[in-house]
């Protein structure tokens, strides 16, 4: 590769390389550095991106593509490639970047090539390129990290990313602080490890770390527990999980400033200013929903201890320690169903005084009670503030 | 200063000071080391009181402002005021000390200044010395923690200080370990840390640190889970705070030896004897409480997974999985109100068969069930012991 | 003690021994790294057995206590017997391992002398040979981790011994990492820790350790967050513990592949292909259970917030919310009284509508629920898969 001298030259490179048959737009590349297995150095244990790039930067992309054929790499044209990054690549992508490499605050992937010149030599194994081409079941480690990074940047949405088989790809890992150790070796090394007092401090075993081992939040963020967000779950910025009782699954989480006290499960997902309980459940694709995943509407309370099955609308209210079914059957008096019809224009189901948690999905403004006095399990507008949807006016 | 000669001496000097104009009693006193913000050093992102003065030890608080205004320092007269430490304070104090500077268990503020003597040269920006004259809403970083400190020390009662303001001052950080880390120098500094492999290791994110991260617990006290306590809780000796769904938050916590599985939110307080049963709530001021602070009377037992939003008086029983709230109804036959009354002889309600858990706050011997056969909620006398507030006899 | 050439001739000496008065069968042995107390070292604060031999290699026990007599050890015939391991007890282990020394994969107990022989002259004090003869309540430090690594290895059964005192003996104390401090130590050292900038990061203060300080679990098998599992509990291989509001507590676990969301209180056993849903409490003998241990029959399913006071057979849902105690009162209809007599031949209760907990407990296919529309507890026949017991047919 052909040293670059100047920003418009780098520019011409560039769409040579896009109108060359090598190219082609990827959803989703960057470089990774990959923790490997301490007994098995060919799997793959981790990989963290400092940079990732989703639909973006496709300029850095026909670089990285060009150097690697510079580099003696067969190009390959599948769903996903992964490729070991040697020193010929940072060579020629130093070459192609050039223009910016005196700039102070250069773009992001230069910077990640400047670094790697440093320290390439010193641990020639450890550096991977990755490229997404197509939303397909991810078939490497390296794949299914860049899909949750994407996940967690909020540069996909929630349920929007192709994570088929992903558990099957994962090694089930000892973490020890950001570092995965291979449970097997663990075992071969475990007279000597606890009998010279070495043996390491294991927070978790999981095929995923935590979403704090990889993602910076916003600074209105909050976590009180590391442990209590997966990697792979998006927060949005002004979200604060306390520690108690909560818990947010990979491909689930918010969608603006909310409260989290309970349990977002695996593709649930919580709209803006909504809150959720101490302990109160959100259940998962995977457990009480019969598949529906669960969106919770803004404004939402979900009382402590509440159980929620169905996806609410905006403003409604769950009250403490009650759950809400697709089978639980709800009283509705003719005043309330006036009022929530109101709420919900597009509502068209007739007064029958009973309606199960599954026939009340997504409507606004529903506040679910028990009765104190007879037991039943009621529903009422809530006097919440809804936001509705644009498009119902 | 000159060098004191003698236990006499200092006791004099002391009472000069106190007589002259630039001593004022304060409510608290310290002397902290500070974590500075990696990218801005001005910010001060925490501070560690070794020793922490509530109240007490007026002669040391004289000691130090003498010695700051004679190492030049201008003594301000505001609610609190905030220092840096320098060589020369540490020297004054020293002479002022010297009569006690040889005692192997010398008094624990001599021990800081001799501490400090060490290593005040190698890290001059470190340390402060901190005063709290009036209870106000606290302006400085320093004076948030000393207040947290006097909470989680028990020296100051649960919601005795004012802490009006303390989430706008305190800044929101990843703790790694015991060392805050700003967020926007980790976003700096993400592709060397990526890369390199030394990626912190992220705990949480806050504005707060955990009670263990400051606090010593009594002997028999136990904490499961550091991330289930938050600094500026209060634990009476011989808790215990299980790792399940429990969490309590600053501003909250026991009053003496109990079981905590759950969560006691801000504002609460437990008394006793008391169980907090796994899952169970006891709402704060924040959440459906209508800003009324719940107290927990003595040796009461909250159910796994109840949810308590009105305050009891000692002996109360909430079963399992039951909510009680200020709006809830319950019933109460003319038997058991009798027995009640008996239990609460300042309770002058007249009988009325259903009473709304606001009337019902602070009562002792209830015990609150749901009947698993009419779904109505009802509350009876408990079997539980109780004890009577001595003033009702 | 003579050096032995020969596998066979090793095999001589093993029968010899144990003809011996010396010997007496022991119920389990191992050698621990032991942790001293940083202010009081005679205080055992922790023993970590990287080989427990539990009712197996009865040849390596005679062959450690041959070793204890040649190396000037008095053997004590109590219950249970502690001797710190020195130099001489080594060399005799090493003579009489001397055929198995150099096999690469030699067996356990060689490997961990091998490994002593090592390190044993930089660390005299750290390293004890421990039997327990007698299931009696433990008298040390070092037998009650010895039960608590069988309880959690599986090589003793959950409930199967006598821990009585246990807590007695443990020393409360602050973890950090795996390295406990005594609260003391801190306390006197915490003016020089907290000025210095070296203070310790704790992650709990308790008796017990976590059970993955000591534990290496099946591959397949996930602990999300290693504060969830006390020491001393049991998972069996595939359990999955969620980090949002789970906790097992020592003597406590799952007996098959399981997924646990929920509290697994101390006694309480749950068998293969249950699910404890997220919040879900099952009650321990201290609380709730009139101590009776409850024990979760395989395909369970306790659902979100739910809590279990009884034991259920195989095939049991108990719905999401609701609490199934002793002395709840459940309807069941005479239709679904026949369905569960049939999954339950043995049950000869004759029909009377109404049932307490107590009186269902351990049965096969029960659904507990709470009717929506009247507030009434009820029990169905559930629609899961029953395994039911052998012996029954």
């Amino acid at each position: 590769m052909k040293t670059i001298g100047s920003a418009e030259e780098f520019k011409e490179l560039v769409e040579i390389i896009q109108n060359s048959h090598i190219y082609k737009e990827p959803l989703g590349f960057g470089i990774a550095r990959v923790d490997r297995g301490q007994k098995n150095p060919d799997k793959i244990l981790q990989a963290s991106y400092p940079v990732v790039n989703w639909k973006e930067n496709f300029g850095s992309a026909a670089i990285f593509l060009q150097a690697l054929k510079e580099s003696g790499y067969e190009l390959k044209q599948d769903s996903e490639t992964v490729y070991d990054i040697n020193r010929e690549f940072v060579n020629n992508c130093l070459k192609a970047f050039a223009p910016f490499l005196t700039e102070a605050k250069s773009h992001k992937n230069v910077q990640v090539i400047k670094f790697l010149d440093m320290i390439i030599d010193e641990e020639p194994q450890n550096f991977k390129v990755v490229f997404i081409f197509e939303d397909e079941a991810p078939k490497s480690v390296e794949a299914v990290y860049l899909k949750l990074y994407a996940l967690s940047l909020a540069k996909a949405p929630l349920r929007g990313l192709n994570l088929n088989g992903a558990f099957g790809i994962l090694e089930n890992v000892a973490w020890s602080g950001n570092e995965p150790i291979e449970l097997e070796w663990l075992r071969e090394h475990e007279i000597e490890l606890k009998l010279g007092g070495n043996y390491p401090q294991i927070d978790s075993v999981d095929k995923f770390p935590r979403f704090l081992q990889h993602i910076i939040p916003a600074d209105n963020t909050r976590i009180l527990d590391s442990s209590k967000v997966r990697f792979g779950a998006q927060l949005a910025a002004g979200t604060t999980v306390m520690p108690g009782a909560s818990y947010i699954n990979f491909n689930a989480g918010t969608l603006g400033a909310s409260m989290v006290e309970g349990r977002i499960s695996s593709s649930a997902v919580v709209g803006k200013g909504s809150d959720v309980g101490g302990g109160a459940s959100i259940l998962g694709v995977l457990s009480g929903t019969n598949g529906n995943p669960v969106t919770i509407g803004e404004n939402c309370l979900l009382g402590a201890n509440s159980v929620t099955g169905i996806p609410l609308g905006d403003g409604c209210i769950v009250d403490a320690g009650i759950a809400v079914l697709e089978g639980t059957k709800f009283y509705i008096s003719e005043a309330e169903f006036e009022k929530i019809k109101e709420a919900n224009p597009n509502w068209k189901a007739p007064y029958k005084e009973i309606y199960k948690g599954v026939e009340l999905a997504g409507l606004n403004g529903l506040h679910f009670r028990q009765d104190s006095t007879s037991g039943q399990m009621k529903v009422f507008r809530s006097k919440k503030e809804i936001k509705l949807n644009e498009e119902l006016h």
